[in-house]
């Protein structure tokens, strides 16, 4: 952990003010009693000036503490469902979490909760910087409950459980017909409750929001535009060149890669006495608090690299999870901000440190110690080229590092699309074929490889593609303003020490968990606002070397 | 699971006649709202007669689910706890606990909640059977928690924290003075909190009575002479008859013996779709239902008997637990009655079916699986003879069936002189001492393997430790009268078939929960009360033919 964390300074500074004021200012307060008595307003308009600093504060840490407690209760009982429960105590384990959720809904949605975060909201000079955050964030996340009437949620909720069906079913026998109408009806309840969260807004626009702050078309269109004009050229000059020869193969003993995978996530700097690591059917990242992260990774005895990247993925979530400031871990800022800050992370360690050039070596000696046999013959450079071998396909989650925006694009583009009308779910599997082959040059034989492969649509999620593509680019801009602050980051990749950098991502970005918005968080670290020219280069220069381009 | 559950029949039975009486007989009863609006009296005397059945059932269901989701994630919580959460998330852990103990404490405790009871207790035939062995449960879990006053528990708390961390040393230092005072405060604690609870009752009375109901010292007195007259003597008789040459030697690898735990959990019955097994430093059993119990177990290479025998001890208790009524699941009847009664199911597995020579076969077989090596030349016969050693020691947890009941009788003896005032904790090494000579014949070397080896009394526990050897008599009791009901006990124990065991066990035992008290289901299962005499003959049997007596 950072020891210069400035969240601290602040908290402290202000707590100190806020002592001194309550204690000694008390002709703009109101007796204690008096706040008590009143009964709350539902707008919070007349009690916002009535504030008891000391009881609102009081309440603020007791909402803050039992939202805590069920958080970490139901990460527990979630994480380890998929790894550890037998199946038997699944319905047990269901009720118990249902009871835990509605009570932490009831906790946040309690009438006086909205007037007690509307009063302290309308009285910042009692807040410290980190109460300030608390405020928004949990106005945020009441609001997310709230703005939506129970009906609606009702139907939706019954809409997705019947879609996931017969989205699972589509997809085994390659039958898209059963699935459309389900895309249809998600889209059109989704632009309904998009307009009860946001009565003026486009509709898409509010899902990108809602997904990842202060994000809009406007700003995914010029990310994407810039990436396109990259990208498909530069795939193309890829493809042309012809694919290299080098390749990590052999038979690696499961005991012996999990060895493997406990060293890795070592060597990345997780904390293990706050750390379980074990395996499941699908990689994930989870847990209860800073303090208890699980990592979940699947091993292939023929395949090495999946299970390294993926480890080293998922011990890059692990990370921003275990080092946000110790100070938030038991209020509603701890964890990440967004799913793509999220993702920015996961795919530095996964793809800037884990595929780099200089990281090869460290790696290699590591992965060398528990397999000298099938990895005898193999180099550094050797194993950066097969790490980085990159090829159009047809699967969004076996895509490589240059090719998988394009995958995104194809996704935000139809998302669009229906959002605006212009197409309908009977649209998709031409409009999903002409842009896999322009932007990717493959022909989509079937539709299980094709708009049946992912299951984000059959739940109703709309908008939540690009922040896989827009965590990939803030991580370029990261590391290029990583490295102008002085951070040695090659250096510290071909040392296999990695202190500086995540030092670097500490200070700037994991320690503020979700007290900053994604495009604060950027503004902050590089000194200016999102761009994603840093990605552009990065794979324009990355591919163009290994594929001895020009 | 047994089929033929007479608990489900009644829960039908009644719940179709209260269905019929809510909807017809409005004469008796108010209306919902009058009774939602009259404030509860704390006696629940007034509010006795005022009853709306639907409405205080609902409540009452209510409430029960509340306390089943609870119940589940502090299982889930603490279970874990000690088999796989990494060190550094205890705090939150602790915290998390802390926080769904005292949401569990106020369901319960509230002022409403009393009238509830006392209305539906006063209200029996709107109660089927299930539902009124709930009420019971409920009262008496809730006079648990509000009979002593709030300071009082604080002190003790306080208090046992202290002595806990005081006794570690002690036993590590084999320092009795540092530990003396600890005690005579724990017993004068203890017997001020009995007074609380039962302010007329002899207040050791009152802790036997506790941990296991209907039970007193004229009870255990009775019970632990004669278990007393037939193993002091029959003990020296063994002494004198000198020790087998049988031995179960070698090296058992660890994976192996987990491989063989699992197959020995199969083989007495458990539901491994509702069970989890793993290494813990000590063995327990734990969990959230009856649908996800879990096992731990401690392999130590150079004695597979050890894990064997825990593994069937606690298998017994996870077969109590997995088969109590599916329908008591989610109320405060799910789980083991009491501390005697779980200890009769593990014991019984372990001893009467885990050490009888039918079972030496089987078992000898299923470990002939895993080790052939070392067992080649073991005969079932041999096994048997080396799995019944018996042997004066001097620790209670190392001790064998025949020994282990006089480990408790010192226990006992010496607390009922501490809580009568005949003696103080400085009195104790001197008992330990005489009473291990009289009864084992052992010198008692040091503290750390006399008065100082047991947690119980730093804890603040007394009258727990008899509910053990109860737990042995009882089994054998029930073993009797399962073979007098036609169960063929050898023959299933031979054919590693242990079904008809574990169906009578159900069907008497097992499938009640808590919903009857340990007296009852002896009484029900046995046709007579409690008798020590099938516990004595038992041993005196079994160890007269392995040494050869008379």
């Amino acid at each position: 952990m950072d020891k210069t964390t400035k969240i601290e300074e602040i908290v402290e500074d202000e707590a100190a003010k806020l002592e001194a004021e309550a204690d000694s200012d008390a002709t703009v307060m109101m007796p204690a009693l008096d706040a008590a008595e009143k009964p709350a307003d539902k707008t919070g308009a007349i009690n916002a000036a009535v504030i008891n600093p000391k009881a609102d504060l009081a309440a603020l840490d007791a909402l803050e503490y039992e939202l805590f407690a069920l958080r970490y209760a139901m990460g527990e009982l979630t994480s380890f469902a998929e790894v550890i429960d037998p199946d038997g105590a699944t319905d047990d384990r269901g009720e118990a979490v249902g009871y835990l959720m509605e009570k932490s809904t009831n906790a946040l949605c309690a009438p006086e909760i909205g007037a007690l975060l509307d009063r302290l909201e309308a009285n910042p000079a009692i807040l410290n910087a980190t109460q300030a955050a608390q405020v928004k964030i949990l106005k945020r996340d009441r609001a997310q409950l709230l703005d939506v009437p129970v009906e609606e949620q009702v139907a939706l909720a019954k809409l997705q459980n019947e879609s996931a069906g017969v989205w699972r079913k589509a997809k085994l026998s390659n039958d898209w017909a059963s699935f459309e109408p389900y895309l249809d009806k998600a889209v059109e309840a989704q632009i309904r409750i998009a307009g009860y969260k946001n009565p003026g807004k486009d509709p898409y626009d509010v899902w990108l929001d809602e997904f990842e702050h202060d994000t809009d078309r406007a700003f995914y269109d010029a990310f994407f535009a810039e990436v396109k004009e990259t990208v498909v050229p530069l795939l193309a000059d890829v493809v042309a060149a012809g694919q290299p020869t080098e390749a990590v193969e052999g038979t690696f003993g499961e005991a012996r890669q999990w060895a493997l995978a406990k060293e890795l996530l070592e060597l990345e700097g997780l904390d293990k006495d706050r750390l379980w690591v074990g395996p499941t059917e699908h990689p994930f990242t989870g847990g209860s608090s800073r303090n208890f992260v699980i990592v979940t990774g699947h091993v292939y005895e023929d395949q090495v690299l999946s299970n390294v990247y993926s480890i080293l993925h998922e011990g890059g979530h692990a990370l921003y999870e275990q080092n946000v400031d110790e100070k938030l871990n038991r209020t509603s800022l701890a964890g990440g901000t967004s799913s793509g800050m999220h993702e920015a992370q996961s795919r530095f360690f996964e793809n800037y440190v884990g595929r780099s050039k200089a990281f090869a070596r460290p790696l290699l000696a590591l992965m060398k110690n528990h397999f000298p046999g099938p990895l005898s013959r193999i180099t550094p450079n050797q194993l950066y080229i097969a790490a980085n071998r990159a090829e159009p396909g047809l699967i969004r989650t076996e895509a490589d590092e240059l090719t998988y925006p394009l995958h995104i694009i194809v996704r935000y583009e139809i998302e669009q699309l229906l959002f605006s009308g212009e197409a309908k779910a009977s649209d998709v599997p031409g409009l999903w074929r002409d842009k896999y082959k322009s932007y990717l040059g493959v022909n989509v034989p079937d539709y299980t490889r094709g708009p049946l492969q992912d299951v984000h649509w059959s739940e109703g999620l709309f908008g939540y593609f690009p922040t896989y593509a827009l965590g990939s680019a803030y991580g370029a801009q990261l590391k290029h303003h990583m490295i102008a602050d002085g951070v040695d980051f090659d250096g510290a990749c071909a040392a296999g020490n990695l202190e500086p950098i995540r030092s670097w991502l500490t200070r700037n970005i994991w320690r503020y968990g979700r007290s900053k918005d994604p495009a604060e968080l950027i503004q902050g670290a590089c000194g200016e606002p999102f761009s994603a020219h840093y990605f552009c280069d990065y794979l324009r220069d990355k591919f163009s070397a290994i594929y001895r381009l020009k």
